[in-house]
């Protein structure tokens, strides 16, 4: 599939790499990656350069988000045909936005590297959980963060982070994938738990994340700010490296896809 | 109709006021009023205390809020019957939020004093107005702020707002109503201009407004800060005391009722 897909964005013509930087709610998808129930980010998107460059375009973007999950910083990088026309990343930025609905918006365009890939290229990505822990959920809130009535333990939650810290095989906090995977080696370089007013931010920072990986570990970090797990508990699981029952996928609504960093060219 | 419906109220039985404090995304609503076209605030909060009540009961708002327009604040007086149950302020405040829909939440509700009245007893009312001026639209702000690409004249929107300030007749920023007022005059405690990041605010504080008087007092400062406008011109509006088409209304999703103020006790 990916092959007949590239061969047709690669054919005879001579093509121009670009880096779109996304920004999307996520409310209304499917997720990024198309597939057969519901729209998706990439989807659109897709349909929009089809649009205007008379094409089928492959955007990559730099990871998958799930159902629901939102970006501010979702980088995709897409390979247009400098026939019939050059786009310049501005024309293309305010072209794109004219066609895409509201919810999802270009933040930057650049033209890239010829061998930059979203995906392959990144470094890190960040991911930012949002719980909101009033008694009465905000209700401008309601689609972009967790309401969690009751207060949380973030002494024992930030214990918990920072045995979360580092380069583990994270497959207890990953959900069955449908193939499985190679490894689940992953390195994470921050996992963060702030509170500002009725809020908690949950920022972890890896160089790959396993399928769901994000949203369950906020999901076992909530557990542990619920007493209903100990840091110890949390640090057994991960010895298992296997998902078990007991550690809870937090919900996508909560979940934003923040940074992705790539490599100083 | 305001008798009829205040008979059904106040009909042979003991009642108790209440005060609610509600918070509300208004996009979904065609303002707080019961009125034909789609459903309001007021029906739907009316509703939920029937379902709670079993009888009709009348919410009195602070204020109507248009179609579209936001709360952070919006203060509710009600007049519940004692029997056959008397309700306590946080049983209320629970089974209220239990029915309602999502976007509307009672963030806090107390007993009132029996003449406690939320529109005739309010001192004060403060309206903030939101404005993004980033190139590229926030898509979580779609909603809740007015995208505005370029930048604004802050100096100048600052000296109009301080000639709109002080104890004037504000008709020539009202809509025409559908039944003419007695007087526009109105006392504008503090109207203010603030920025913060791509974020422009507009505060407006008064003892009362007339008809999209909000919408309108921040429309004619857009057109200020976009150089259509001197501050001197609109100065000169006012005097007019009669609306003109060279006035505009700002879009309702960019508004919020932020806070009504009451007489100490």
């Amino acid at each position: 599939m990916r092959t007949r897909r590239n061969r047709i964005n690669t054919s005879n013509c001579a093509t121009r790499n670009y880096r779109l930087d996304l920004a999307y709610d996520g409310t209304a998808y499917a997720g990024w990656q198309v597939q057969p129930n519901g729209p998706t980010v990439q989807e659109t998107l897709e349909r929009a350069l089809e649009k205007l460059t008379g094409r089928r375009v492959l955007a990559h973007g730099s990871g998958r988000t799930d159902a629901g999950v939102h970006a501010e910083q979702q980088c995709v990088s897409v390979r247009l045909p400098v026939r019939p026309r050059l786009w310049s990343p501005r024309q293309l930025q305010r072209a794109l936005n004219a066609l895409l609905p509201q919810d999802i918006r270009v933040r930057r365009s650049a033209l890239a590297p010829p061998k930059f890939h979203a995906r392959f290229s990144a470094r890190s990505k960040t991911y930012r959980y949002q719980i909101f822990c009033g008694p009465v959920m905000n209700p401008f809130l309601r689609r972009s963060a967790l309401h969690h009535p009751a207060p949380l333990d973030l002494k024992a939650m930030r214990r918990a982070a920072r045995l979360l810290t580092g380069k583990k095989d994270f497959r207890a906090f990953s959900a069955n994938p449908q193939r499985p995977v190679q490894s689940g080696v992953r390195r994470v370089t921050a996992c963060r738990v702030e509170k500002k007013g009725p809020m908690i931010f949950i920022r972890i920072r890896a160089d790959g994340f396993l399928y769901k990986m994000a949203r369950t570990m906020a999901g076992a970090l909530i557990q542990v700010g619920q007493g209903r797990m100990s840091p110890e508990e949390l640090a057994e699981f991960l010895r298992l490296k296997k998902r078990t029952a007991r550690v809870e996928t937090a919900p996508a609504h909560g979940l934003f896809l923040e940074r992705v960093r790539y490599r100083a060219r």
